[in-house]
Order: C-alpha cells, then sequence, then structure tokens
C-alpha cells in the first residue's frame, strides 16, 4: 500500500468540503477561514494500540470513532463547535489495508456526526503499534469560551452524563464478565457518547462559571477544576448515584469510587452560580434526561478559603492526585 | 515522572504569551484568535524513533528542534507564518526524564525561532518507540496562500535550497563516512533549516504560480506539483549542480539523482511564469544566496499537453514514483 494511494482512497470519501475549508487534503497545509464572530478552538487527543484501546474489545470502527468523540468532547465542553480535523496515523509494517479502511470509516462517521470536516493529516509508518493522533478545530462565538479556571465560593458543581460508565465498562472486559446488566458499561467505554448540544443549550443559558470534560475521570476534573480557579471542592457526603449502584454491585466496587475514579468517560463537569443552581437543574435535567440515559448529577460545591485544588469531603477521601495517569504510575 | 508535574516543568519555560494565545496550555482546548485580514493554515508532521530518527545519530534537542522545522518548512512554502503550535509526546514506560526535557528545549528553541506559541498537546505512553506529533498553526493574508495546484503551461520550475543535501548527510551516516566533505550534508541532516523570510518576500514578489516544500524529496515534489496543477514537467537535462557534485563525487553517488531522491531537505520549490523567470532568479538570488549557501536552481518547465502529473526529461528519467514513501516500500 502506497502513501499516495492511501490518501486518494480516503479523500474519495469525503462529501463536499464546507466554505470554512477553503483548501483540504491535498497540499503542505490546510487552508480555512474562521468566521470573524468567532476564536477557534484546538485540541488534540490519540487513540495509541495498547494504551487506550486493545484489537481485541474494539473494532477498528469503533477505535477511529472513538478518536473523533474524544477530541470533539473537549470543543464541546468549552462551548463551542468542531469545524476541521486533522488525523495522524502510524501503522506498523505490513499492517492490514482492509482494517486502515475500517479505522477511516468510524473517523469519516464521527467527523460527519460532529461536523468536523477531516482537512489533513500524515501517515507514516511506526515501529510500535498503531497509534492515532487527532487534532481538531472548533469555533466558539466570541467571548463565550467556557473555561476551566472560573469556579467562584459558593459554586454549585455537577456532572452532565454518567460517571464511572465507563470505567464500570473497562472493569467489565478486563475481567471478561459479561453480565446483563453491565452491557451498556461496556457500550458506553467502547462507544462514548459527547455533548453536541451542549454548546446551543449554553447559549440560551449560560450560567455556567466553569466547564470541562471528564476524560481522565471525574476525580481528576474536579481537581483541575479546583486547582485552575486556585479553589477547593468540597464533595457532598451522598451524591445520588441510583444510575451506577446497580452496575457498581454487579462489579462488587463503592459506586462513589467508582463515579470518582472514573476514565475514559467523556461527561461534562461544571459550575454554577449558588442562585442560579436550581434553575441549571431544572433546565439541564429536561434537556439531557431525554438523551441517552444522561444524569445531572450534583457532586459538592466550591470553597474559597481551602486549600486551592484540594477536593474533599468528610476526611474520607482526598482526591487530589486520582484518575488516569497516561505517563506516570 | 507525573504527567501534570511535566505539564507543569514545560509551562514553566515558556515565554509570555502573544496576544493571539487567549488561552494556551491548561485547559481542555486553546482559544486562539485569528486575525481578520488573515485566513489559517494548519499541518502537522511527527518524528518517529526508528521512522524518521534514531537516537545514535541525533540528540534529543535536535529531534525537537526538527520537529518545528518539518511543521514550519510546510507554513512558510503556503506564504503564511507560524503562530501556534501543538506537541503529542508518546514515551515508553521509564523513559528518562532528562531526555524529555531536553527534546523540549529543542522544540521551545525551535518554536522561539519561528514564532510559533506552544499552547497545547498531549502527553501519554505508547507499548513503541517515542513519537511526537506536532500541528503547527500559521496565518497567511486573505489571497495570499500559494497552493501546489497553480501551475501552467510555460511555468518555469526552482528549487530554492540544496536538494540533496539532506540525503547526502543521510547516506554518510548509514555509512559512518564522516569525510570533510560530508560535515555540511551531514549538519543539514540533523538540522535542517527553513525559510521565515520567504513569505515576506513573496509578498513583494508576488509572481509564484505554485509552491511546496521538498521533505519527501525534490523528484515527488515535482510529481505532486505536476499531479496537482493537472500538468507534467519537462527536466532540464543539465540543471546547476555545482553545489551537489563535490558530495556526490565522495559518496559516488550521481548528483542529479542524489538532488532528486533526496527527502528531509526542507527546500522550496516553486512555479514561476515564463516572462518573470529572469527577475525570479535575480531576486531571489539576492535574497537567498547570502544565507546559509543556499541556491537557486533552474529544474525545467511546465507542459500543459503531457500526461498529467508526470516528469520526464529526455527519456532516461521518469520519477513519478519518486522520493519518500512513509507508508508502502
Amino acid at each position: 500500500m502506497k502513501e499516495r494511494d492511501l490518501i486518494d482512497r480516503i479523500v474519495s470519501k469525503l462529501p463536499p468540503s464546507p466554505p470554512e475549508i477553503l483548501h483540504g487534503i491535498g497540499d503542505d497545509t490546510a487552508l480555512l477561514r474562521v468566521r470573524e464572530s468567532s476564536d477557534l478552538l484546538v485540541t488534540t487527543d490519540s487513540q495509541r494500540e495498547g494504551v487506550h484501546f486493545r484489537w481485541d474489545w474494539m473494532t477498528p470502527e469503533e477505535v477511529g470513532y472513538r478518536l473523533v468523540v474524544v477530541n470533539a468532547s473537549d470543543v464541546y465542553s468549552k462551548g463551542g463547535k468542531p469545524f476541521s480535523a486533522f488525523v495522524t496515523l502510524a501503522l506498523p509494517s505490513g499492517f492490514s489495508e482492509a482494517t486502515v479502511d475500517k479505522l477511516y470509516d468510524g473517523i469519516l462517521a464521527g467527523c460527519l456526526e460532529f461536523g468536523a470536516y477531516l482537512s489533513g493529516g500524515d501517515i507514516s509508518r511506526t515501529t510500535g503499534g498503531v497509534d492515532l493522533t487527532m487534532t481538531l478545530l472548533g469555533m466558539v462565538p466570541k467571548d463565550q469560551f467556557i473555561p476551566r479556571n472560573g469556579l467562584v465560593h459558593g459554586d454549585r458543581i455537577y456532572s452532565i452524563g454518567r460517571p464511572g460508565f465507563a470505567r464500570a465498562g473497562y472493569l467489565a472486559l478486563s475481567r471478561g464478565d459479561f453480565s446483563e446488566k453491565l452491557s451498556e458499561p461496556i457500550a458506553t467505554f467502547k462507544r462514548p457518547r459527547t455533548f453536541p448540544s451542549f454548546p446551543s443549550w449554553f447559549l440560551k443559558h449560560p450560567f455556567l462559571s466553569a466547564s470541562m470534560d471528564s476524560s481522565d475521570g471525574l476525580g481528576q476534573a474536579l481537581s483541575s477544576l479546583a486547582r485552575s480557579s486556585g479553589v477547593s471542592i468540597v464533595l457532598d457526603s451522598a451524591p445520588d448515584l441510583d444510575y451506577l449502584s446497580p452496575v457498581a454491585n454487579v462489579l462488587s466496587v463503592d459506586p462513589r469510587k467508582l463515579a470518582l475514579e472514573g476514565g475514559e468517560d467523556y461527561d461534562l463537569v461544571v459550575g454554577v452560580s449558588e442562585d442560579k443552581a436550581k434553575e441549571f437543574e431544572s433546565v439541564a435535567r429536561d434537556l439531557f434526561h431525554d438523551q441517552s440515559h444522561d444524569q445531572v448529577t450534583y457532586w459538592g460545591r466550591v470553597d474559597s478559603s481551602g486549600v486551592a485544588g484540594a477536593v474533599v469531603t468528610d476526611g474520607t477521601y482526598d482526591i487530589w492526585d486520582w484518575g488516569f495517569d497516561h505517563v506516570g504510575g
């Protein structure tokens, strides 16, 4: 398989390009036009064989699709929408052409679903396993970016989604436990969903002080939000985890620990000012509960007098360093 | 080494951010502002251990610096200037912290030199060798993008640089031949240069019909230009290769073949309308000959009546498929 033939085949699968893509694949760089009313969002995330995925757990389409979700999730969490994607693919020598096609089928399905146009990339050989990296560009209306560092004293912290579900799926796959009750967690792990409706929703209800996605686990997301904002977060001792308890029971793990340790969830974690909390709960539940059983879960409140970056509860938990760490261990 | 500590250390080395970087490292996405008078350029290229570099040939600083050059070269070749960089780093388990620091020293030196601000990225573990991927964003004044597909009948084709030099360096390193005459080719291979002055030069002398960089070899660049433009290129049978012949002699290879096969050169290959060719030669030589011995070399002319994409000469050469191929082989 020649690099050029592979690129030709990918290009032949692309729909017509939208107006903001002035030059896509086939030149030294892509040429894009950002709307004057918008700023540019950029994120980059990888899926590496043996680190983020295993071939005996996931199909190539699922791997490709997930590559798009993990990036789109970052863009949506900031209040923006994806528009242009770049994919770097590294292949071991002799890798199956049919599998490459399926990887791109998954990538292109994700790009189509989330409005990102595949605009360029790079293909090379690797001495290791298959490695996919995407850089995803989004646009956000000027001054509508929702940062991590906006938490202030008294803010309420919520997750939108089902923190712990993907981790439960990972544990089920690791143990080879395919009980009926674990089928949805497994599906969540293999094919995570994200929140394309969040940016429009936020424009109508702009009362979030901070937002991020929980790709490295809810605990680590809470820690990052607190650290960025220079505040601490005091966790509620009894979050409503009815969505997770049956699953946690099957796996014999503590549901709260499962939710906080998480990882690969791609849920949203947001801060809401105290006086808007009730309104937020109501409008967020209306929108998100209808979609794929996502929950709006209250986790705790912001304390500006505590240790910056600390996430504490009644003394039992200190999750400063919880969650996935992709380098150390 | 924890991912967060590593990121903190990288951030501590960054200079203050320029105004177009509204949010850099430390959020789910970067937030950037593109000038209203400009369009956005995006390119992505990798340096993979065992594929693009070997530790016994290059220092970590050289690897990091080269990662920036290979990307900046694409942006400059389109008439634009880099402004924002994203780096994805994959590390084997237990990889030396000191080496990571040196990789980033090289990356940051390149970013500083070429005006790109390190704005985000991703760090993860890999089961293979070290892998660095950069996505580089540039800005180009609206309607100043120089594409690959602009060649028309009669255009003259030139290279700016020293095609074949990096390949000679690669051959010298492969053979362990450290003759005096090969020291400059080796230096060119390890530490390629690029053309930061090209975009400003082009604004003053806007008579190029097409442009690209020769990262995959001059032959492949000619082939890509011809293919994109739907024309053929007829090579001059005796290009002036005085800059390369002494080196080719030491290596006992044909200088023309060495120049065309090339690879890792990061020279510019451009098309100029026939009536502007003399003026181009004069002004380009004035500018580029003064800098690091770069040459302006005439290679041939564009023929719109030939086979689209073909690069031919007197029958001896057909370089349709010459140059590096990062996948096949």
